[in-house]
């Protein structure tokens, strides 16, 4: 599989042409940006555990019955995986109040929620990814009902799935940002990554955060917490 | 019906017991208030508007089997209505893009919705009335989910008579905001109110404003929008 035209060049990764029009190479940066790309930095080593991370969480997917668009493994920061028109929503579940949640709904973070929360942002950094609803995505386009659905379902076995994927390896899933795309007949798959960059994961005695917040909040240690994850989940 | 202690004063009501623990009354003020509070002003005579307006609607919703907290008319500005607790929901619904969906989306004030959009704020002046979905409404004990697909239900119901209502009267219903309330048994009913400063009015043929946001937006000749709108119903 060979590079070819760069396709993409996002906050965290790169995406290149290849000859197979259905594939493309995912690049993945060390590169860190917060607050909509306001803020800017290096997390060195992050793009390794970003790639063979997601790669082994879309592996377990596919035998959890959701298609992903993995294809390959090509070395340690680029993967191949099939070409697909990301559908325009941040798909977004949480366990525990934390974030922007915390804060606009003036909720302690690290309060459990009663039931998961999923939600959707228009993808869309010039808005700065705007909060919406289903009536949202449906009424400017941005997905089909049919569409929808499946996603809900998807990213609520992901979850389920994740909660207990992590916690077996001493951390609590928070939450976490998920995308779907289309493939070329239409059938929707999850793509682009799951990773500290876009899971919240707290140690499950401490609530130590092992994951971006470091970085957005200046908390120090953040490439330790990403090589941490990484050696507890057996990828080092 | 005569009025006891003042339950509660809000920014354009205020509420009274009566001798029956199951009825209040609504007295309407001429107070507006716009941006949370932030805004304050007088329009005179829009408790008279909007008291007559809100009665003339729930009746007509009644009829079309969506059960409200109206009892009584009282006089000009006071109604006797059914104590509710009401669901902390503000029940956003939109036919053309206006306002904060506008601003927040990107979408030109006027755009016409490829299909209406019914949405939730968490009903709170703390939090300035966030808005939040389905998920957010059961996560934080603001509504059962059997609660939500009856509000739901009716506010697409409200939305398509009130459409037909407005047009008929030369009016496009662009948004509107309703409330709704839990009777002591659970029913769910309609309550609070809908009037120029609850719904976006827009002349069918200019798309002259006829609401509150002639207030918001220091447009000038609101008193005179409200009792267009009064007089284009056939209530004056
Ligand atoms: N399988 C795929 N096919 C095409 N594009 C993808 C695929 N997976 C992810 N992408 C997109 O590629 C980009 C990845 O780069 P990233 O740095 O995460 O971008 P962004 O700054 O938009 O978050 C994203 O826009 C993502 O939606
Ligand atoms: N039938 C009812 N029973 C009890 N409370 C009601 C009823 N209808 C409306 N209310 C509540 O009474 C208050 C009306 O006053 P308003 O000035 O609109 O208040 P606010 O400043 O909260 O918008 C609102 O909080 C509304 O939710
Ligand atoms: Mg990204
Ligand atoms: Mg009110």
């Amino acid at each position: 599989m060979k590079k070819m035209e760069q396709l993409y060049e996002g906050k965290a990764k790169r995406v290149f042409l290849t000859e197979d029009p259905e594939v493309v190479i995912v690049s993945y940066k060390d590169d860190a940006t917060a607050f909509n790309g306001e803020k800017k930095g290096t997390i060195s080593g992050k793009g390794v555990v970003n790639n063979r991370m997601t790669n082994h969480v879309f592996k377990m997917m596919e035998k959890e019955g959701i298609p992903t668009h993995l294809v390959e493994e090509l070395n340690d920061r680029e993967t191949a995986v099939k070409k697909v028109e990301i559908v325009p929503l941040e798909v977004i579940v949480r366990n525990v109040a934390a974030g922007s949640f915390s804060k606009r709904m003036g909720v302690e973070e690290g309060t459990e929620l009663l039931c998961p929360i999923l939600e959707f942002s228009y993808k869309n950094d010039e808005l700065g990814d705007p909060f919406i609803n289903d009536d949202y995505a449906l009424a400017l386009g941005l997905a089909e009902q049919e569409e929808i659905d499946t996603i809900r379902a998807y990213a609520k076995k992901v979850n389920e799935f994740l909660k207990g994927y992590f916690l077996d390896a001493g951390m609590k899933l928070i939450d976490f940002k998920i995308e779907f795309g289309r493939l070329p007949d239409g059938t929707i798959i999850l793509a682009d990554e799951v990773s500290p960059d876009t899971c919240r994961l707290w140690d499950v005695d401490t609530n130590e955060k092992l994951d971006k917040d470091r970085f957005r909040r200046d908390m120090g240690n953040v490439e330790e917490a990403y090589e941490e994850v990484f050696r507890r989940l057996g990828l080092l």
